[in-house]
């Protein structure tokens, strides 16, 4: 199975793809494309390293939302990618991606989903006082953060925490579950039945 | 301390508190009354077992919730209660009692708050497929399910989950926080900062 990243950042969860396929732990899957919405976006340097195909599709050079979304469907198509994971990437996708993609697209955001959507997630939830919070790798849909909830993982929360000692708390699940998660994917694994997702076996 | 519980049903929550009283695990704290809202809730025999006044305070026969409200308040009061505890109770309290007790009144929810409020939590958990679910204790405030978290135990949700053997699960986690929480209020150990709350020490 072909599968492409989407970053626009430092490319930590990227890493922990390209780590875990280099390691013969993501299964079928290949990594064969890395799409960054930025251009000079460390990711990139990450997936170069490890010999995996860059590109950029800068969104700040494109008129319209919709226009961005389809010269990345278009880059995708022609990768031939049938599976794409959105690691920390930050811009919202739209109709035209979600409907290319819907049942083959993945995020990963860092909370218990549908708790904290959105931006700030580890701030949202230190400001609702939570004592556990986690991550979640979900499929893409229209909304925001909404779509089916593949895995997730639970972290405490200390009081001394900062949005920055949280978010390297729930980073390290994030780790855990994306690669486990595009493995069970790629193996066929995954069901989604009334929008509850079963995972034959588990994520490990 | 001198503590009354609240409880409609089975009690299992008070015999978490029954328990830790008579193992000597809930600090300063003693519990000194417990009512019901309805006749015959097998939580009173529970109580009175263990030696623990009890009390009916029977919400169908108030005509306006205010009514029932402001009785409760008053067996309160009389039995001199500084923290009550609701546990398992299914009515939801109004301004008068949360007037009378604010900041000295917790509730058990089966749900990692802000998720799932109100009745069914463990069947809202599985309709949105979360992966991770669990108890909440919190103070209770004019909202539903909405006053500062003291405590929080994450569970497991797994594919086979009914919400009775989800309900079962976090059970487990209730009876675990709602004694640490008692004896850690109990022993002036908790604060409410900004809406957040610490506890000095932890839960254990």
């Amino acid at each position: 199975m072909r599968v492409a990243v989407l970053v626009s950042g430092r490319g930590s969860n990227l890493q922990s793809l390209l780590d875990a396929a280099a390691a013969s732990r993501l299964g079928p899957a290949r990594l064969v494309l890395v799409v960054s919405d930025r251009v000079g976006a460390p990711a990139l340097a990450r997936a170069s390293a490890a010999g995996v195909a860059t590109r950029v599709v800068p969104f700040v050079e494109f008129a319209a939302r919709e226009d961005f979304d389809r010269a990345l469907v278009a880059a995708l198509a022609e990768a031939g990618a049938e599976l794409v994971v959105l690691a920390g990437f930050l811009r919202r996708l739209g109709a035209d991606f979600v409907a290319a993609f819907r049942g083959r697209a993945v995020n990963v955001h860092p909370s218990l989903l549908p708790a904290f959507p959105g931006l700030g997630a580890q701030a949202q939830a230190l400001a609702a006082g939570v004592r556990v919070s986690g991550a979640t790798v979900h499929f893409v849909d229209e909304g925001l953060d909404s779509g089916p909830i593949v895995g997730q993982r639970a972290v405490t929360v200390f009081d001394h925490d900062s949005p920055a000692t949280l978010a390297a708390r729930i980073l390290i699940e994030e780790h855990w579950l994306l690669p486990r998660v595009v493995c069970a994917l790629a193996e066929g694994r995954v069901r989604v039945e009334a929008g509850r997702v079963r995972v034959d076996g588990g994520l490990g």
